[in-house]
């Protein structure tokens, strides 16, 4: 019993139970990643989890920054600004049903879940676009208002990528033919998310899911659906406060902050975080050999 | 004379002018990006360049990886997978009209030319799009017949980003807010472009374009006229070779190769480019102070 209700508080807030949110990018459930969509939902879920679905593909979610997707305000003798519009929209109640309709799933969630293949390093366009369109400057951050990284509007929630890849982990660590997953990353985890407040945890990678064997794919979900019975209490990657900047003017890092940084031996920002990030049994870079 | 055959021969290839495809991601051509592609067209074909321009919102580009957008041989049982049925389509001539038209302009360029603003620190859904439709393997690259970076499909080839931010310059540095360009744009720049052997030139960087004086953003403009004006002369920017990997195995460095990006005092992938890297004038990154 006691056993019970341990596990239990780790997925309720107080007296609710913990929302989350998956945003699945992916044109086919009937793929890896539409297996490791069930594995989560069923895994969070079976932990009292209320479990939210965003299939863009189903949704048929368009994630182009058209002058159509706002209803502007300005005449038409000023040139359309997307971010400025969108944040203009959604502080006067103007902003699309489409868009509307994704800020209240984050809004609702503690967990935001990211699902996805790896294309081009980096995030399929349907994806990207929901980034654009619905992390709206005003709703998730504010920048005029210094509402960023550790003050970001959205510094309650948590958010992982569950990320498929062709390649191994091998080219995607420093010497490999990619680079550290890490810096591929990092405009997503560092520059979008962590910028929008979001405690970001490490990325789930399942890689060469075309490629490995089924036991393999199996482990994958099996390992997947382990971390995500204990995703709420994990330490979330490590970045910089925004005090650490001179929010004042330059918005570089203050000089004693590099100091800081220059000491630890690692530079300021990506490599700072390449070097010193707790990156898990999975995320092990060996200096040397293989 | 003498000049005017100089400054001609740089601008064509044996015994025809160069082409240069122009990928527009803006919504609104009055905007700013508007003004540098506008810019952009002038100053190549003032030097007899042969200018075309893919204006995606224009053309209603849809950058999404539907299942419809390809003309599927594999039936109903199997996962659809966007790369590997876009690399068959492509082979057996069953892409879509908008994805055969873009490889086509591709096909035809010397130069490619992506002019866009940074939305969360890369580029927008349309333009990630493109990126996922246009470059499919088998057209821009090969990965299984180890046809990539220097020995790339597409290494006859140059290709350079236009970029406006919201962001000051210094936000873009090591030690700035957003962390250095060259991190934020590794996904692109290195993990799509160069590996399909585009010649990536540095990056032409218009700051803050909605916060400068109409002064400064006269100067962007003349700046980047006169860049066009001799960018066939430029040096790329310097990638590892894929003689450089393990290609027969693992896809990371050699051990010859480590070792000699750790004698250079620099350790790959990204961190050797970013120490190394000619950055120009306007790439420079002061170690102290700004």
């Amino acid at each position: 019993m006691e056993l019970e209700f341990i596990s239990i508080s780790l997925f309720s807030s107080g007296s609710r139970p913990r929302r989350v949110l998956i945003v699945f990018a992916h044109p086919d459930k009937r793929s890896f990643n539409g297996a490791l969509l069930q594995t989560a939902i069923h895994s969070l879920e079976s932990k009292g989890c209320q479990v939210e679905v965003s299939d863009l593909h189903q949704q048929n979610f368009d994630p182009r920054d058209n002058i159509s997707d706002v209803k502007l305000d300005t005449d038409n003798d000023v040139a359309f600004n997307y971010s400025i519009e969108s944040g203009k929209a959604y502080r006067s109640g103007k902003l699309s049903e489409e868009r509307n309709a994704e800020i209240d799933k984050v809004k609702r969630a503690d967990l935001v879940v990211f699902q996805f293949p790896l294309y081009w390093s980096a995030a399929p366009a349907i994806l990207k676009g929901w980034m654009d369109k619905v992390l709206i400057d005003g709703f998730a951050a504010d920048f005029e208002k210094g509402k960023i990284l550790d003050k970001g509007l959205m510094k309650d929630k948590t958010a992982v990528l569950s990320i498929t890849t062709g390649g191994s982990r091998a080219t995607l660590s420093s010497f490999g033919l990619f680079g550290d997953i890490n810096v591929l990353l990092w405009p997503l985890q560092y520059g979008t998310l962590r910028m929008c407040g979001f405690n970001v945890l490490r990325p789930q990678l399942s890689c060469e899911t075309l490629f490995v064997s089924e036991d393999k794919r199996k482990e994958y979900l099996a390992s997947w659906e382990s971390r995500l019975c204990s995703i709420f209490d994990e330490e979330p990657l490590s970045f910089p406060s925004v005090n650490e900047f001179d929010t004042k003017e330059t918005w570089t890092l203050t000089e004693e902050s590099r100091e800081k940084y220059s000491k630890s031996g690692t530079i300021p920002s990506v490599v700072h975080h390449m070097g010193t990030l707790d990156v898990g049994q999975t995320f092990e870079i060996k200096k040397t050999g293989d």
